[in-house]
């Protein structure tokens, strides 16, 4: 393994180097993908949305049939004390990170029966320098390509769960890079745009905002619920709908929204061509500037 | 991690103990299920059909995207190899074997840009003794729900690709085994059945034996066309066909099919009971009586 530098882990409490952290290949989300994730990042030191985010995990554990038998405080108290293990890394403290939690059903017998197991036995939690984009990334926007693989069926596999069956996502997202894009739009079997590989979508058109709802299957994304209540705070009209392809390709203006790229605008979607707008860069603005208030709530 | 007795691992190449054997949190099957997998048996020492096994995980690192840039002679050599330890463990020559592979993407940085690895740089062997059910069971019999939750659309997730993203199957057997059943038959979204999860499923009635077809979206199972095969020299009538549950309430026999469990009855699906009949016995003997010719071709 290739030497990470200024990344901390923690596996079960124990705090590592990344060349240490392993897990056995009897754990079953070696086996099957049988986990759950969520990512976080700070803003000057600080995580946000860290309570929301474990929340989420606990919604997710129950799509799972799992049980959290430990209260989430002790998730959020070990995600702490591994950032802060990474801020006093030398010269990270002025740096943001990524932080990311997976919990694992855990070891078994290989095969589903007898023992399988209902609470999460295994957990990592990896913390590293947040890897933004950039400001002129933000001026080039980035280039999306609604892909022919469709989005999980929730009645299959609910997008809701933030599970480790992550290779629905993967391979829209090398067959949209493989023609050249950034990454990718799936749509559901009706045609419906649903989201990205790991972000939320919308667009704006003649000042309306529109995105598709929570029930087409998507990601409940926490970026996509702040933006949607930024938005609505600044008088926009914002609205949760279904609706197919060519409506992006008609937008005034499409963005996405994600922990990691927060609202970002998307420039190209298939060989359709827009530019960063207004309403993107005010929604940006907007987000950023509401996070000390939600940092402190 | 509880001691696993005779249990041999094999990782990337050498072989450890089964409390030894781990992967990096790194590691994309970690990480996302990004992973491949295959399981064989042995008959008197031998496996079954392993060039096929490895064939079919080919194909299923096509439909990942996956180019395997090594000969499949080498897992085969590797598997073989693992074999051998088990079997020269103390008092395990006389036991079958159970042989799982599991081929990962491997280590990368967290995220899918710049760093897609497109070839495996980790795989796993497990042998392990084979623990295949009792003729007492054999008389019993499989007792199957069909549960509400759908098998994973071959559009998004085709499940004649054996991934490491297992949730799909996993949540459909935790839904039938809390509703007292031993495990789970899926249907796709037009209501037919597709398979179970970890098996293929067939019926009889008045003498003509069916099972749906490839494309609707299962795994292609050895001990499937095996079986299809055998039943034709035989003289039956053996029909690829698209079918809802009630077909499987009519029938005069049901059986599923699968490496470990070969040919099995199926003596109740929801409420509708059947008893082991003579088809499926004939067709259990039938395979039976084939193996030293498949072991030999």
């Amino acid at each position: 393994m290739q030497k990470m530098q200024n990344v901390v882990v923690n596996v079960n409490g124990q705090i590592l180097t990344p060349e240490q952290a392993s897990v056995s290949v009897f754990d079953r989300s070696y086996l099957y993908g049988d986990s759950l994730y969520e990512v976080a990042r700070t803003y000057k030191g600080k995580p946000l949305f860290l309570h929301e985010h474990l929340l989420r995990m606990k919604r997710s554990a129950e799509l799972c049939h799992m049980a959290l038998d430990q209260p989430l405080e002790i998730y959020q108290k070990e995600m702490q004390r591994t950032l802060e293990a990474f801020l006093s890394l030398p010269g990270q403290a002025a740096v943001e990170a990524y932080i990311r939690i997976v919990l694992s059903r855990g070891i078994g017998k290989i095969g589903f029966g007898l023992n399988c197991l209902l609470s999460p036995t295994q957990y990592t939690i990896i913390v590293q320098p947040l890897n933004p984009p950039s400001d002129e990334q933000f001026e080039k926007g980035f280039r999306f390509r609604v892909v022919d693989r469709l989005r999980n069926d929730s009645r299959a596999l609910d997008p809701a769960m933030k599970s480790g069956n992550y290779l629905n996502n993967l391979l829209a997202y090398l067959e949209a890079t493989n023609d050249g894009f950034d990454d990718a739009l799936l749509c559901n079997s009706e045609g419906h745009i649903t989201e990205g590989t790991t972000f939320n979508i919308f667009y704006a058109r003649n000042g309306i905002i529109a995105t598709p709802p929570l029930d087409i299957g998507i990601l409940h994304g926490l970026t996509r619920h702040a933006v949607i209540e930024t938005a609505r705070q600044l008088g926009y009209w914002v609205r949760e709908v279904r609706f197919s392809k060519e409506r992006l390709y008609e937008a005034d203006e499409v963005f996405m929204t994600s922990t990691i790229k927060e609202v970002f605008p998307v420039t190209q979607v298939d060989n359709s061509h827009t530019s960063p707008g207004p309403i993107t860069k005010k929604l940006r603005d907007a987000f950023r500037s509401r996070v000390p208030e939600w940092l402190n709530a």
